[in-house]
């Protein structure tokens, strides 16, 4: 049994890796922290965790979290560069949910988060964990930096086409709608109720900070940088990211349906629909599972691909679980059987 | 592994039984039966069940399910006891999602579902399957009425006072509101989203189908008949049954929440929250649990019980599973382990 | 043309006012005012008013809100009763949308709103602004208390019942359910999106604020005081209260439904539906109405009625305009005539 | 007063058009037609309008639409074409909701709807009534085929742009994501509450009928025909559309915030935000208005438009009755001054 500790348990993406990792077969639950809630039962602040997790929130204690196999970090980004090097020491794994590890260039982090990164080896070392993409870096890594929900979503949708080299890389266009829990749990005015119900807004079109994480995914796809514009959206709904991407062929593209299964068969938690399919976000509601469709819309030279995700699975938890599995040589789809929740 | 079938499977009752029993480690599904859809890959309706359901609807077919250990009918009324019998007379054991086995007085069953029952022999046998209160009975039963939504919630909201014989059992007040998919898969002008969303409103006042199931279930805790008011609402979310219970204390009534936590201590899936608790229906989306709340507000003779459930699981494919489980001496918990999804 | 201020014009109950005033062909808005906001145009934290209202945040001062003729208190309790004494002095008329004049006992105040009342003289003043009750000491108020949103739809639900003497008066129950908008908009977690969507709960079992103010109204209606159990729960909807209450009939009651009409004939925003109407609340979403059903299930000895509101109009903003035109010697109805947004 | 028509009135344009009718000063609702529905009264359908709207249903008659100024087809796409000759004749201005007169070549007509168009000569005649581009020929308009509801808030985004030929026609993207109300009234499964709530997907991915609407014009705005890839999406939400634009500078293109603030200057129905504004649906719900902001993201050459509207409204009702006004020479904003619900 792996000894797994959660630095951070009070957010949605806490609630959510509890809710997997106590239907994990593999794992024993060591340690959950909050500084702010230390000494109340977990399941008292989320009551679907009861019957089911005895665990108390507990005082960040280097001891208890260094005595663990692998340790998440649900945290705002600043909190895992801090603490990573001395579990890393101790010969702990860490898998961070947030930002901290995500940016390969600390300058382009920092212009985009605020600060500067104080972590910078472990930064270079730490594997963007896209299992997809980067399965092998990530059986070996010691830190992986797990991707944000939008990037997740975006760059599976692209990654055929790019990989190919079939599209306009200077035009890429991600409009990208996203549920209001990837907002977190936090005390906020415009993510109340009576703010995002019954409405439908943009926002950080001027700029979001998984942007330069998107860029930089895609960047690595093909050859040179990337010009992409990202534009998300709030949805008057609780979980679901679906992402609708555009490009433009360069040249003629062959069968993309074709491409897309070819690219993703194997692909556990990848689910290219057949043609003519319109993924919905409740089809992933609680799953860790990509569901993509791809056209060609009256057969013209646009490309529009179809990607939804859970935010707070394949965009978060259930994604740090399956990096989890594969570093410790667990078959991959481990404690991620969950059906999505329909209707 | 207990072979298992399923007639009318294109409702949310008949798609949340595919979920559960999908990941039962003891069910082999054999046959899930549609006249409308037969041939469709159930997946392709609920593509939530991509990857985790290879079946295609079938045409309902004695042979095919007569093959079965145990068929549960998804079906509107009147449709299992039209064919309950010829697969009992083969050794099937069955278990009803619909209403046909739930009266036991035909003549009640005539007035309320406006049709004469057509199998009183079977009617009489039936076991009503409210596991908490009918456990044994469960175990031998060949013919199951899995209870209603609102029935469900409600009776194991009553049970703790009636049974002890703490009320005025005339003057009963259950005022219910349940989700949408209550009302099911039809298309209908009034479960519409642009009908049902940012509304609220009762709806059966003068006359529910669930009252005379309710009512004779509460009879039975008692002696003698109930006076029941019941009233339920449509609230504007998909799933989820919140029953606010009112009576009056006939006397001193003791510790009311001890009252509650012995009469159900031990049963796996009633969950009596502490004192002061306020139970979300959120807090059993997707799980087979119904959490209980009860008060005495400012001290006075009136107690308030608060009751909740998810209507597809604890108040129908769960509970229906929970039956199964029991039936065939699997541990009463078996692939019902889903933690609700929160948020 | 009336001069009007607003103190307070931050929250859900401040901007429902100003859409109100701004199509109100008798007022002219002077001044709202909030500390926090002071210098930023109201149009910039409520789009929707942009091209209706032009007026910015100011600063609280005598001065500018002593030149009015009406001054509405959109604030939090606590608020009202320190700053009315000098506005009366100086000749204006005040209506309160908040908590300080509701409650005639200033130790009941203080016990239910944790402060001692500050203002005893202008309370015991004050009239109880619901003009289906109150009309002509409406008229001449200097200091209106206008009512809280369950009051009104409660209130309204009983008022026949009371009137008439008909009832058990020591067992009613009022089980009501409210939009999110009723919290207002401050940044709280239980109230974000994805705390309150897809979700029910009761809250306040134990006791709400709202409690006294009901008893108070109730007890008015009939002689001696009255027992009330009243069980508020939050809808996963913007807008809206439903109130469903229970009574016992002490003997034979007659016609209720003649009842009902005949007590509200003539009222403008009381609208008694036909017999076996089932009022929603969209049906009153944005519209200064009140509509009511009533019901005797079974024929039996216990009435429900089913009376619902806007809790932003007839339960705040729209009863209190409603107030001001019978203050002021308008027709009541004048700038009230929204019609509600359906769908 | 004119004398007013509607054909078709069981449909949320058509309880829509009620709303904003009744509340108009210079129309006097003569006939309200729907042959299923024919003697019950509109309030009962639409309980909103009791107090309101006096009219029953009455079956459709040439007599009695003949004696009106104006008659609005609330209809699905045939009737109005069916009918319209006969009104014209009889002097009768008609405007058409549906989409009978939108597409100006019969034969795209009916390639995408199916049924050769029966009205050629009025198809030629009818103005296309969006005000903002072609409101001289509507004033003297017999015939006006109404825009639809994404068309409206797709083409004003969009027309700044291609009015001074900054873009590149060829590769025009319009993600559009519109509430459920835009699929109307009618019993089907994919708009059930229980399909479209707490999920998002797109739809008509391949071909949406709104597609040769917007392309015609898009074309009338530049020359020579555009390239234009449209993709509708359906929110979890009743109502509100936003389009979400993009297309690529061909050259630098100057002031774009300037632009669009002249290009709509004086538009009585467009409001352009300021620079950085995100338009929320909610802004414009049960308005007639349509906000506007354009960005150019990380001052590249891609400029993207955010467009919403409330789509029963300036997506249908609303412009109706503005066309109306124009054709009859009234204010162009008599009887539509309502501010937006918010929250």
């Amino acid at each position: 049994m792996l000894k797994v500790g959660i630095v951070g348990g009070t957010g949605y993406t806490g609630v959510e890796l509890l809710r997997l990792l106590a239907q994990h077969p593999g794992v024993e639950l060591k340690a959950i922290t909050s500084r702010s809630e230390a000494g109340m039962p977990v399941a008292q602040m989320f009551p679907n965790l009861r019957g089911h997790v005895d665990l108390a929130f507990s005082e960040p204690s280097v001891e208890a979290l260094g005595a663990c196999d692998v340790v998440f970090f649900a945290t705002p980004h600043g909190v895992a560069m801090k603490q990573t090097p001395e579990l890393v020491e101790r010969g702990v794994r860490v898998i961070d949910l947030g930002a901290d590890f995500r940016i390969a260039d600390p300058a382009v982090f920092e212009k985009w988060y605020g600060l500067p990164h104080s972590c910078t080896d472990m930064l270079a070392e730490a594997v963007y964990g896209l299992p997809e993409v980067n399965r092998e870096a990530i059986r070996k890594a010691r830190v992986i930096a797990n991707p944000g929900c939008y990037p997740t979503a975006v760059q599976l949708g692209f990654l055929p086409l790019l990989k190919a080299g079939l599209v306009d890389v200077k035009h890429l266009v991600a409009d990208a709608k996203s549920g209001v829990s990837g907002a977190g749990r936090k005390a906020e005015v415009h993510t109340l109720f009576s703010e995002a119900a019954e409405s439908f807004r943009a926002y950080g079109v001027a700029g979001h900070r998984h942007l330069p994480e998107i860029s930089q995914g895609l960047a690595r796809m093909t050859t040179g940088s990337v010009g992409l514009t990202f534009v998300p959206h709030l949805l008057p709904m609780i979980r679901g990211i679906h992402a609708t991407l555009y490009a433009t062929l360069k040249a003629e593209s062959g069968d993309l349906q074709k491409l897309y299964e070819e690219t993703f068969a194997g692909e556990p938690f990848v689910d290219v629909m057949p043609a003519g399919s319109l993924p919905e976000t409740r089809s992933v509601k609680g799953a860790n599972t990509c569901r993509i469709a791809v056209y060609r819309p009256q057969g013209g030279d646009t490309v529009v691909v179809l990607s939804v995700i859970d935010n707070l699975v394949k965009g978060a938890a259930g994604q740090a679980v399956q990096n989890m599995n594969i570093m410790f040589g667990l078959p991959e789809t481990t404690g991620l059987g969950q059906i999505a929740l329909l209707p």
